[in-house]
């Protein structure tokens, strides 16, 4: 793959991301990622300050123990309510990378850069773009509608939205969004990305945290079979499972935010994607799951990525 | 740009398709499409038999006047209520190249077949590709969330989309939705596509027939001012203007279909595309909206497109 400013930036042989997702993203995804030449990211997501500090030393001991020197990173959804422990907990494990998400970064930039941390947001439109690199992040993942998990209100295409914000911004752009294949790969580079941040893909791997009963979910999506919920509240893209219809049919009916509140619950989340509740959890994954065809290792992946991605590049 | 059999089936320069668009593409776009090596397409969607036997007569003439012998075609939106005197029209005028889309091809396409046409079906899904290749399609425009106007139920993005259509079919696969830069076909061939269609760039230009006002409001279009309505209907992506706003509202609330046929009335696309109407009309046009910033002439746009792919290629 082209070197860009991204594998300069985070120091890494593949401007490739895994991205940080809840109850899939732990030490094991995030080595096995880094340890293949990409950036890994634990997913905080789903963590407490107590488990995201004992991931981090997990992954910290199993680098000692195997003479590893490879960087990683933490994903930190901004709304989270508990976010200043995390912060702290990342501080207090010296990471270096952090890529925030689902909130403002303005609020906690200073922070991160004052303790030399490589900051990096994840934004759905233009003006969120903008916002982020006067916020002084060090790059910008450009996330489309395609995305599974949360998501813009502007339902924003990666297609459409990567090239809007390389022309808007300075800072390097990681495309995200519905990239599962090397050939997306090069067409998001063909748009000027300098990177992308994969998720669904990812998940659906031998050392991805999440349940098996998911991963198949995942091997077995057809290109239509996710869909962007919950728009009154935060827009998630789910599997249409049984919990999915309902909320779709809600909201056919015109259901407002406190009735998709109600529906919603609690840890969805980790009923799909980390007990596999097929019926009544959340089954976060992306568009691109209609892509994704067989659990594989990361290193499988990988090695699969930068093949696919060579011939997609030599046959244009 | 490379050459596929896209070029080979139609025998054009360039694969780049003009789509055909409501009050948009008239003869004089779909000739300069077509001079300028793309293949041309005069809209039949906003036009009664007589006025398609005018267009065509007239592009026809122009050709022969001034010495020219380029294909192009016509698109049909098969949801038409007078769908079979167009096909007469399209017959009696000896076209030999027909796009159709809205609908499903296998009702008509043993009589194009039968008088030698080269059939084209517009699709927005795995499901309806194969279905068009079944129907005997000599290939298939795989149209994407991002386009404009109407739009598939499934809400699959060109970057999802497009992957999973060339690993169905065995005919070539034609790239739409979100389209307008050289950059962007980059992408889509990096994809797999053998060809592009392109709608919204195509609008903004000297020779569309649409009112200056609306190629204006296409210009002035940032990345997150379109979004999909009429979802009950026939989902359509709108310019968000006073009429996009009322039927986005009323959507939320859960209007019906029948509310929304009464919201629509009759006409809104002329309205808004033709006669230039910015509060009450239909503004149709895609997410690459945000990528269009100046009207200029076919000629112009099809040397910065073709400069922008090999910018882009070389870069990857």
């Amino acid at each position: 793959m082209k070197q860009t400013r991204i594998n300069k930036l985070f120091g890494i042989e593949h401007a490739i991301i895994q991205a940080g997702m809840v109850w899939t993203s732990g030490w094991k995804l995030a080595s096995a990622a880094s340890e293949n030449g990409c950036l890994g990211l634990i997913g905080a997501g789903s963590m407490k300050p107590d488990l995201l500090s004992e991931h981090i030393q997990k992954l910290k001991n199993y680098y000692k123990e195997n003479n590893i020197n490879k960087p990683f990173g933490v994903n930190l959804p901004l709304i989270r309510g508990d976010v200043k422990d995390l912060i702290n907990t990342i501080l207090k494990e010296e990471i270096k990378i952090v890529f925030t998400s689902a909130g403002n970064p303005k609020q906690y930039s200073d922070i991160f850069k004052y303790n030399g941390i490589i900051l990096v947001h994840v934004v759905a439109s233009v003006k969120h773009a903008l916002k982020a690199q006067d916020s002084g992040c060090d790059a910008v993942v450009a996330e489309g509608f395609e995305a599974g998990g949360h998501n813009g209100v502007d339902e924003i295409t990666t297609l459409c939205l990567v090239p809007q914000v390389v022309n808007a911004v300075d800072i390097p752009v990681i495309a995200a969004g519905g990239i599962a294949s090397g050939a997306q790969i090069a067409a998001c580079m063909a748009l000027g990305a300098e990177g992308v941040q994969i998720g669904t893909r990812f998940a659906a791997t031998i050392e991805s945290s999440s349940s098996s009963s998911f991963k198949q979910k995942i091997v077995d999506a057809k290109d239509s079979d996710t869909y962007l919920t919950m728009k009154k509240l935060n827009p998630v893209r789910l599997l249409k499972n049984k919990f999915a219809l309902n909320v779709i049919e809600a909201e056919r009916k015109g259901a407002s935010a406190d009735e998709l509140k109600e529906i919603l619950g609690k840890k969805r989340e980790m009923k799909g994607i980390f007990e596999g509740d097929l019926d009544e959890g959340e089954l976060e994954m992306g568009q691109s799951s209609g892509l994704v065809n067989d659990i594989i290792s990361v290193k499988d992946l990988v090695n699969r990525l930068l093949n696919e991605y060579s011939i997609a590049v030599s046959n244009i």
